[in-house]
């Protein structure tokens, strides 16, 4: 079912990024026939995170430098420990993140993923959830923290771990699909 | 020179910790006459991290569930992207390192360590620094962020990076030896 193929959808990443956290929700957008990119902080591959070690490389289709949020229609945020830490230090980043929200577009972040959230300074009085080690940061933002495999705010979806992928990727989509959300604001 | 002989300093840390952030401030401390144990949430050996990668591993003289906070004269919380995110899960670690705030002791925290004072909810109306990815997590929780290689605040010491070691080192024996200070509370 090519539910998606009018999309175009960001991922944003760069080294540490959790493997599953990546690869499993741009399966799942591919599978409906969204057009997906990676775009990161430098040209050339990013080494994913898996069972506590760096794990595989993948190809970077687009840096920060590059990449116009005017050409996509969402935008996806995995986690790990070191890919946000590493990612909210580029500026550039930061802003990618931030237009999503300024035009109302659906942003899904997983794990530590909303740590860009933070960083973009979006979050005052929206409702997410994380991995647990981050909750006390999303509240500090102005977060409301809820303990659920997936937490959908009107565009904005999160889930704590790749044990929530099934239903993050789900909502993921459904969000993609009813495009442009109001209350999704910068 | 003993001038710390009768002192005794609590370094907290797990796996991922940056090598330096630890071995250096315990050296200056050993150095100086003090007693230093490396409190940890599991019994064992700790991994460090190194130039990006898993490095040596140190021995745990104590964990959390064991060590008594009025065993201490002195806190020590080295950085690492991995090490206080894992550290911040233990209830006990952070029951631990909000003791020290309660009894007005000297407490020393270098590159992420100060993500242990957000979880410890110890910052309101302190002046820190911290590595600058997580300047942001320190200002929402309550925190004045300050750009200088070394931050004192009322036995409450702060770093940004390895390259501020000797200027953390020297504050954190100096307020050491200055003992209890009445304005750093939980």
């Amino acid at each position: 079912m090519d539910i998606l193929k009018e999309k175009k959808v960001a991922i944003i990443a760069t080294h540490g990024f959790e493997e599953s956290e990546l690869t499993s929700p741009m399966n799942a957008l591919k599978e409906k026939g969204a057009t997906v990119h990676i775009i990161s902080t430098e040209k050339g591959n990013i080494k994913s995170w898996k069972d506590g070690n760096w794990g595989k490389e993948i190809d970077v289709d687009m840096t920060t430098a590059e990449a116009d949020q005017g050409d996509y229609d969402a935008l996806v945020i995995p986690g790990g420990v070191i890919n946000p830490d590493l990612l909210r230090r580029d500026e550039k980043a930061v802003n990618f993140v931030k237009a999503f929200f300024a035009d109302g577009k659906p942003v899904s972040a997983i794990c530590h993923g909303p740590q860009m959230l933070v960083e973009a300074d979006v979050l005052k009085g929206r409702k997410i959830t994380s991995f647990y080690s981050v909750r006390k940061d999303m509240e500090n933002a102005g977060a409301t923290w809820l303990d659920e495999e997936v937490v959908t705010d009107a565009g904005l979806v999160t889930s704590r771990t790749p044990a929530d992928l099934d239903a993050f990727n789900a909502k993921m989509v459904e969000e993609i699909l009813e495009g442009v959300h109001e209350e999704q604001t910068a």
